[in-house]
């Protein structure tokens, strides 16, 4: 950590902050420069609280230098990690694509998604019984009947099951039947929620938070990680911008500037990152073309009768096509399919 | 509702959108134009979903003309919500100031701090006992032990507290303490917390989310006011834009456009919404200045020794210098304080 | 264009609204509906001034529904602008890479990097001979020197040169020199010289600005589509947003969305887009990937000696491994590049 | 300036960056810490360019320390700058309100406008003759006629003019005319006409740019202060944010922060800040409060009739109400308005 000092800190004030650097039990080394004279804290263990100097008298600004997480640096973890569901891999050179509708609807209309979609090698079957809806009067999702009929699509077709939890209350149901819990954008910062993840052995998808840096996406993993389960994955799922061509801007280069700070892997939303359907299948190409280990896809047999986001659902024949598309793109930077390459 | 039709739509896709909206019990109006035809949705009672008809074939766009939220709305509530705590009046022709740490620190600090801010005129004191901070190393307040301590500061001093809630668990406890619980800006869009919210009588703060817009955040005030608790204040707190002077950005206009929107009270908080002392007493006076009900200002006697936020928190010094010039602008605009218009 | 009245609207006030449109010389529809009354205006030829309007008693809001640009929307023009330029194509079915560095530096620098991107197959060869610097004490360029660089280059390795022009004073100088000009993204909105850019015959590359919307940028380039010149290119160059992972966020998905609105060519700019070289190879995948007609990079024999934008530059090993899988990526959606396919 | 090198830097590459720092001049210390090795630069006389270290193996960040402007910076300038025009002074204790419509229209309503805006005290008129527009078939300004009338305002009613220049062409004609310069947020960037307003002797008000730090915005008027023009007034008037509740966010945390960093005179332009009528007097009063040397208001007798902008100017009557609110806001801060108090 360095702490500038401002050009007119008198020496007194340059030797409280010094003092006070030692009190904390770090090493305090002052720099006198032409324009102003810094301190640089040394022996820390750890990242230290910048609000501990930056209130002193005289001084400018603290300059961190260490992350503030570890578990989920890439400097405590150099390999990627590999999260493996079901017999499934994802991260490392594995690239996986879940997909299904946006919520649990009929049993019926479920099972006709999820045999096409498993038809199609689709290993990961997504939908919500519970969902996160920006008003009280929009359909709130089927519950624990979901949960059920989310169930029955495992044990027909064999794919994996990520579905959100939403809250502390439903988790042991929620955990029950999931194969991968994910954590939506709106909860990305529920740290209640967070740290009970962080204590039960289930894998994570976690999405990043409309407004959130990639510190604090990578803050609320080491949440979880740091509660002792490690099989966590990020996912990137367009953030809030002034541009209003699509419903959220997907900030495509998050995928490797990830890659460079975390060893997590990293999955790319390009439904929910435009928000029209029209625009997902070239997203969905630019997201695997960045590098990211996996897509989440919304998929609906008719998407003019979803219960939630219809709008951006593909049908089956464009969604044929993005498995196609993204398959090649894939093998031009060396990924293959989690599990069975042919099937993309 | 109105629904454009694409320029190329045939006369057989607009028949189809009418037959449609007819289907869903509502009238249609076909507009047929220079550059498109447009279908006007008539009869509806509420809010209708847009996404029943986007993906229609030929349709190039719906447009909302209805509002989704109606309890928060000024058109099903004319006059101003007016909350009365303790016998203090929030809203209406009232002016507020609501003061005190960021966390909970040890008895001696608070009372020292609380006493202080009492004799200034201060009717609610504002301290954190539970915190939800960015990440899991960071102190997260003192939980129990903390509403103990507020409880002695009410008792002791008068004033109202003002405390945030972080989840469905610890709700019953929090609210056994408060007499305003805030839901902080990382818990706006936690549903499962709003609707809790919703059946307990206590009034509630509720933060605006970093990047939420004004129809999401009375989205989330109608969650808890459909569930039967109407004493909802809303707090401006900053947005999160690309702005990098400040913390976050004060989005001072949302009090004149929220005014224009809701009857709910509106607080605006320059302690988070610049990050920096020396910037809160002139934004605390633009909060005023642009109509705000009231204020929420962090104020340590000492900052350099706070747990948490430090750095924006005010010593007693300016934060007097703050009262005495918002009192004075409040005055300006025919405000008077929510009890004793002499103490400010 | 819809007209939407205030909910407690007089009738007295909707018959002056429709009066007012009847005078404008269109015809005015109003449609009483459960919530509000709405006045459809119909029979305008092209975009109607919104503001003519907004402000009569009554009207709650406006509506646009015509774009306000015409001559670069694809409503006018379906097919493909496709400009041709030393026998290339850029646009339609054709893929297009321009490269070089940021600034024209010294001659048998310029020498160095031209021949060996020219071996590559690239066509166009970029670089600033006037720079627009965010401060005064930054490098400005080489000016009219420059120029006779590039002309060079041209010469000695039959790549299109493209270079800015940045005011109307040194327009007719840059126009002689170069092949296309390129209209940075901090002179995106300077209309006196988009005026100019209008009346000459030389393909135009228009930056979109760093926080302009699609719409913005199209009637940028109607500026100069108006003014009689129709070789104009868009150029997505990155926007400025909250996401400080990057030095901009590259808006992505502006592509395909572009693509549904207008016929002009779409270049991707990744190198200003995340201004990182380890981010520039996966980004220019993902903008081919999304469906850009051509990229735009920045390379640079020995990035550490570039006299600006260094450290987005890409030296000649990776730039190569670039071009093998852009090109890759290209096929896979059906793209050529614009003269010879097997170069990339 | 600090160099941060990786944590697996080599001492090789330590070596080779101290070297590289030495080479250009500087003096280099190298301070081996707990996590990574970082360099500090010394006896560097200004600036340095990041860019020159950047690149170099081993480098993970390079932090600058000193600001890049000088002749703006506070910190060279203490005391603040007082423009004076016309015998009356911007800047200092003072404050300013410039008033008039968006754009000149015909003599006889500018007549009619200006003369009641003297009569209420206002000494400064703005109205634009050439006007820069998103598309080019909306009105773009009388031009020269403008001009002309703007000379008779003057004439008639003592007012300094205050109008925008939009390019070099121009810049002599409307410097001419007009009292203070207006560069208007799409021309921010503009570095060539920046540096011509350098050349002349005429105050400048420059705009900050709808997405432009205020490091960007203080480099803008480094350009026209390092060409010898010292009389540079700020103005800010409203960013680019993704909320959409206002035509543009108004940063008025920017007036504190400025006010930090430089003398230079500090104008709010609430009109163009929130865009709608009804928000422009409480966001005036918030301005002023945040402790703005100015505002800059749009003032029509008939908004329903402005060639531009009628959304949001005040008619008369609010706009009086106006200047007797800030006037007492600017009271209870201390400041008096530049020439006559009790006008205001």
């Amino acid at each position: 950590m360095l702490i500038v000092m401002k050009k007119d800190a008198t020496q007194v004030e340059i030797d409280q902050v010094s003092q006070s650097v030692i009190d904390q039990g770090f090493e305090a080394h002052p720099m006198p420069g032409a324009q102003c004279t810094a301190i640089c804290v040394l022996k820390n263990k750890g990242a230290v609280d910048a609000n501990m100097f930056s209130n002193l008298p005289g001084v400018r600004e603290v300059i961190r230098v260490t992350k503030p997480y570890k578990l989920a640096s890439i400097e405590t973890h150099p390999g990627p990690t590999v999260v493996e569901i079901r017999g499934e891999k994802i991260g490392g050179n594995n690239f996986t694509v879940m997909a299904g509708p946006c919520s649990v609807e009929t049993e019926e209309s479920m099972f006709r998604n999820a045999d096409k979609l498993a038809g199609m090698g689709v290993k990961f079957f997504r939908a919500g019984a519970y969902k996160p809806r920006t008003g009280p009067y929009s359909f709130q999702g089927l519950g624990e009947e979901g949960l059920r009929i989310l169930e029955k699509v495992r044990d027909r077709t064999g794919m994996g099951i990520v579905t959100e939890v939403m809250d502390v209350e439903t988790l042991p149901l929620v955990a029950g039947s999931a194969d991968i819990l994910q954590v939506g954008t709106r909860n990305m910062s529920n740290t209640s929620l967070l740290k009970q993840l962080g204590k039960i052995n289930k894998p994570v998808l976690l999405k990043r938070g409309m407004s959130a840096s990639l510190e604090e996406l990578l803050l609320a993993a080491e949440y979880i990680l740091s509660g002792g389960n490690h099989n966590v994955m990020l996912c990137e799922r367009g953030i809030r911008t002034f541009s209003n061509h699509s419903r959220n801007t997907l900030d495509v280069a998050a995928v490797p500037a990830l890659r460079a700070l975390t060893h997590l892997p990293i999955i790319v939303d390009p439904s929910h990152g435009v928000g029209i359907r029209d625009k997902v299948l070239p997203m969905a190409r630019a997201g695997i073309a960045a590098g990211a280990d996996g897509l989440m896809i919304e998929v609906h047999p008719n998407p003019a009768d979803a219960l939630s986001d219809g709008p951006q659902s593909l049908p089956f024949a464009p969604f044929s096509e993005l498995m196609n598309q993204v398959g090649q793109i894939a093998s031009v930077i060396g990924r293959t399919s989690g599990s069975s390459v042919q099937s993309i």
